[in-house]
């Protein structure tokens, strides 16, 4: 018999696994809610027909499709098939996975657009399917977890974002981290400033390899492209540019004075910057940085990224505002700002950073372990008692070796066992044993209870 | 442009829908886990090699079928494409969406078999896909719940199915129902005293339709099926008890008398009665029911169906003890006990006894209106209390008219309002709005997180 097996790219998440992604899925749902964000799903499948032409070509590849069911050559030809995968793809699948979150949602907006309440705040955590090459930290099937609102374009929604990244990253004890903060106006206006505006995607392309290639690797790829010296000598105080926010902030005030984009970010920026002062918030871990770029995404305005210091995994969260989630739809004017985190990355870092709390992680509290049938029977009414108290607990099922027993308790990781012999049993004092550090203590049930929830 | 759809026999779920799921799932994940269950999560796709021939030539119809990526035909020919779908289907996909939580959790264990501890609990909330056709209450993507333990034979399980399932139903409000429980050797001791043991399989089939069409219709089928009519004399009064479940016991005891398969099932009963008497357990909602048959399944103990009185929806959790999990898989001797809840229909159960409380299912407490972006920053600091003291709450983003502030709240159901105008910013004293009655305070704004919080 074959051995059953995965398909390449997916993972099976047990146990600990699990309590781990809870841990963290947990608390950062647990700051969208706080925050108003309300819950959404979607399907896994949708139609071709939203999901083609929404991530360019290379997106279009990368699409789980799911065959048509039945007869699903029904419509096809000889002649279609002769021609090969391109004529035969439409004809076979109608439907394919979900390539990530905002799609879906903008499908959703489109379609309830009668029914919701403006400004909509809308939060989902699902899975995504992307057909690409699996690799170190790269998978086929990989959770999303995406926060937007629409319908607005107030920049409290900014402030918002940046407040639930160092809410979030507080829960989970990330302490050592960076939210690079950068403006689309501000790059549009850089490439202004250099006189390149009809190239300001190969200078944001370049820009954004700042933290993978340096200095002298984007500059090199700038003259490749095209830019000239001139150009390339405004932009090297830029690159080279240290100092505070509000330092940035007038550096920028400077390079941009009559260019009316660099203005408008700027005043953003300050916008921001002020709500955030409002919220009384630790701008600490806030870095204005002018040569975040994002790719060449669908934001419009404000861009963030969050990196966690001194650990080489790359942006842990990311998002920006933008001004169009819908138009592709047919609805157009559904401005808005999203940010998501990246759940695979953020366990990385954990387990790196040797973040996870071994309390959250630990599902059950007590184990009752037994010398005989009659022993573990009367273990129920203290089992009963314990989860009446909301302790997680268990008895040993079968009537086992006291060795078994404890070394199911081990395995599971379960901190305490209770002890239930005869004389237990005869004179109500039981023994708790913490796994840990060996103390046994002998105490009633009720006292157990009480010592345990 | 063409509007955009939605799959047929899938959904979106929105905010309202959201919650009301997440309320009927976070109380039955809180029962598993105090119950010393463990989350296990498996990928949506799984090699068409795992799950084809476990769910008879019926369900591999319905299995949705991931075509292959890239150049999909480069493993068929023209001959191929000539003899047609069945030639065609393992030749250009090969893997399928989850059809079910059980045969994922079987290829887990086996290929997990070395790092499990046993016995193991596990539960699983994810979504399954189904090739059936949609009608009102059965979709192609609908969320299955289970929860199994492996590797021990303790009776124990059960009991603790059946407490689970009564601490889920109180969580939920759901009062007046009726756990069906039977046993498999029963249904053979039955086969076996109507001298039809080679016919149990259609006895089982028929006994299971008493519910929908009643004891003439299934005396009619087994006429049909050819029991003879001593047969059917003997089944009768099967049919026709009425009694408690220390009747049922002694009247089986009776009807079984030298019947191994009967004396072993009574005997497994009493056991399971035995351990929840032990546990304290109001028995007011287990019936023992001999017609229940849970239709041509792998069970072969005991088995469980929990209906809700009143609700003509079918049972909302079945499950039972079956004695080989993984065979399929080359790894005999996994024997377990599982059960599942139905969540789509406990989702209308809830829905049509109006069961929702509209506490539980309300995400956000407060929201900040105001009458200028004065007024607005100002309340950020507001904002910022309630939200320290894990009150949801957010600020009216925009500018916009008291009216249409007040509508968001409404539309939302948003209970309370604060609202900061210029006389409430300089006194400090802000209005506190109960949106349901109507009254108003003047309060602090660490008076209003007092009350809310």
């Amino acid at each position: 018999m074959e051995k059953p097996s995965l398909p390449k790219g997916t993972r099976d998440f047990g146990p600990l696994q699990m309590s781990r992604r809870k841990f963290i899925l947990n608390n950062i749902e647990k700051v969208f809610i706080k925050y108003g964000f309300q819950p959404l799903e979607t399907p896994a499948m949708e139609n071709l027909s939203v999901l083609t032409g929404k991530y360019g070509e290379e997106g279009d590849k990368l699409l789980f499709r799911i065959l048509n069911s039945g007869d699903f050559l029904k419509k096809t030809s000889p002649s279609d098939y002769e021609q090969g995968t391109n004529a035969m793809l439409p004809l076979i699948t109608e439907k394919g996975l979900r390539y990530d979150l905002t799609v879906p949602f903008a499908r959703y907006v489109v379609m309830n657009r009668n029914d919701i309440t403006f400004p909509f705040r809308r939060y989902q955590i699902q899975p995504v399917w992307r057909a690409d090459r699996p690799q170190k930290g790269r998978y086929r099937e990989f959770y999303q977890c995406d926060a937007d609102v629409v319908g607005t374009d107030s920049l409290i929604c900014e402030a918002d974002i940046i407040m639930m990244i160092n809410e979030v990253f507080k829960h989970l004890g990330i302490t050592d981290y960076t939210i690079k903060m950068n403006h689309r106006a501000l790059l549009s206006a850089l490439a202004e400033k250099i006189n390149a505006p009809d190239k300001a995607g190969d200078l944001f392309v370049a820009m954004d390899k700042l933290d993978k290639i340096g200095k002298e690797g984007v500059i090199n790829e700038l003259q490749q492209k095209g830019f000239s010296a001139d150009a390339v000598k405004i932009l090297e105080p830029v690159f080279n540019f240290k100092g505070s926010n509000k330092e940035l902030l007038n550096f920028m005030e400077n390079l941009f004075k009559g260019i009316e984009k660099g203005e408008s970010g700027i005043a953003d920026i300050r916008s921001i910057l002020n709500y955030l002062n409002h919220y009384r918030s630790e701008a600490a871990y806030l870095n204005l940085d002018i040569t975040l770029a994002r790719g060449l995404s669908y934001y419009t305005g404000a861009i963030f990224e969050t990196v966690v210091n001194n650990v080489k995994i790359g942006s842990v969260s990311g998002g920006g505002r933008y001004d169009d989630l819908t138009g592709v739809f047919g609805m157009p004017g559904v401005s808005g700002v999203g940010f998501s985190f990246g759940v695979d990355r953020l366990y990385d870092v954990m387990e790196e950073l040797n973040l996870f709390p071994k309390e959250a992680t630990r599902s059950v509290k007590a184990l009752i372990v037994h010398f005989s049938e009659n022993n573990k029977t009367y273990g129920l009414g203290v089992l009963k008692k314990l989860r009446d108290a909301q302790v997680s607990a268990e008895v040993y099922p079968d009537n086992a070796k006291l060795k078994k027993q404890l070394t199911y308790a081990n395995k599971k990781d379960i901190p305490y066992v209770i002890i239930i012999g005869d004389n237990e049993q005869e004179s109500g004092q039981l023994t708790l044993k913490n796994m840990g550090s060996g103390d046994e203590y002998n105490l009633s049930a009720d006292e157990i209870v009480e010592k345990l929830h």
